[in-house]
């Protein structure tokens, strides 16, 4: 069985950077916007149509109804959203069935459980979060400090939303990941090669 | 100043394993239970007494008064039982200032907050935790797994109380550490090797 690592991450907490650099130490494929690329190219939709539906709340995905009163545009609509998340799961099932790799975020630990991933949570105090956000320019550079913290918080909370709704359980909860690493105060680059090897000796 | 590790850690994680091995690993001072004898020394307590102290509901040893209306025997109690967490403190910085150190639990993370400590906190699922403590005989051989599920709750209740009266935090909260293992996964020997061999890189 191939050695699956998943991240899970806070926004801003470089959790993207510590899965990149794992998998360059370990030689194993990475994959984080690319599987909205492939989930892209399965379904027909666009990027952007794809990204939109899996950044949205989820519970607007799926509305109340009483009596069965979908309209056909809700039913169409509501219809392209589980093929989207359909085509999530088997995207990166197949992944994970192909090499050895790091997956970044999209709930892979959950959708990987029977695989038995090694589940990473990359988190940070918010003071942290924002001077990454700064110093990589992620947010755009015309957020000031203030306006960026609650970017952040906004962001965190829809992946909270996202993640609590398709498994269940509570996101970040130390419980659901095998190590959970606070990057305000460690290393990424550091600790990534020492965890990578930790892996390497694992495959010996 | 001193690299110092602080282990915070549930009861059957394995965290006095990790802090052990870490501190073999690097060649660094271990304090565990030496904390009480060193305390026992400094008051004249019985290592007996103080350790009964600091494992009691830390909430017994402030009773609630109305009008000063305590009695002699309560206000003298009290007055010990101060006495025994002020030499807390001091034991725990003097170990600090002393030498490169790994310290178990005691809350050493938050006492020793101005010195920077890495601290790391040890958790596992129930079922590890008990196997782990059948396996080491920790809670007598007497207890069936049943049982011993409820006395690891009971003992990790009674650290979630004793830590959050005396720091204002919440026990195990990822926030409050550098880093945390989950040990129903995560091989204790080979985590500590590696992230030993981190902080030697770091001194280099």
């Amino acid at each position: 069985m191939n050695t699956i690592i998943t991240i899970g991450r806070e926004f801003g907490s470089g959790g993207r950077e510590l899965g990149r650099r794992l998998a360059e130490e370990l030689g194993f494929d990475y994959y984080d916007k690319e599987i909205i690329t492939e989930i892209a190219k399965k379904t027909s939709f666009s990027e952007q149509y794809v990204q939109q539906i899996i950044e949205k709340n989820p519970h607007d995905l799926f509305p109340i109804t009483v009596g069965h009163s979908f309209s056909y545009v809700d039913s169409y609509a509501l219809h392209q959203k589980q093929t989207i998340f359909t085509e999530q799961d088997n995207v990166i099932n197949e992944m994970a069935d192909k090499s050895n790799c790091v997956i970044v975020g999209r709930c892979a630990d959950y959708i990987l459980r029977d695989k038995k991933p090694f589940r990473i949570f990359v988190y940070a105090d918010i003071k942290s979060k924002v001077e990454r956000c700064i110093k990589n320019g992620t947010a755009g550079e015309e957020l000031n400090p203030k306006k960026l913290a609650k970017h952040i918080k906004k962001i965190d909370k829809q992946r909270r939303s996202y993640y609590e709704f398709f498994t269940g359980k509570t996101w970040g909860d130390k419980l659901n990941y095998d190590l959970c690493v606070n990057t305000s105060s460690v290393d990424i680059k550091e600790f990534a090669k020492h965890l990578a090897d930790m892996f390497k000796d694992a495959e010996k």
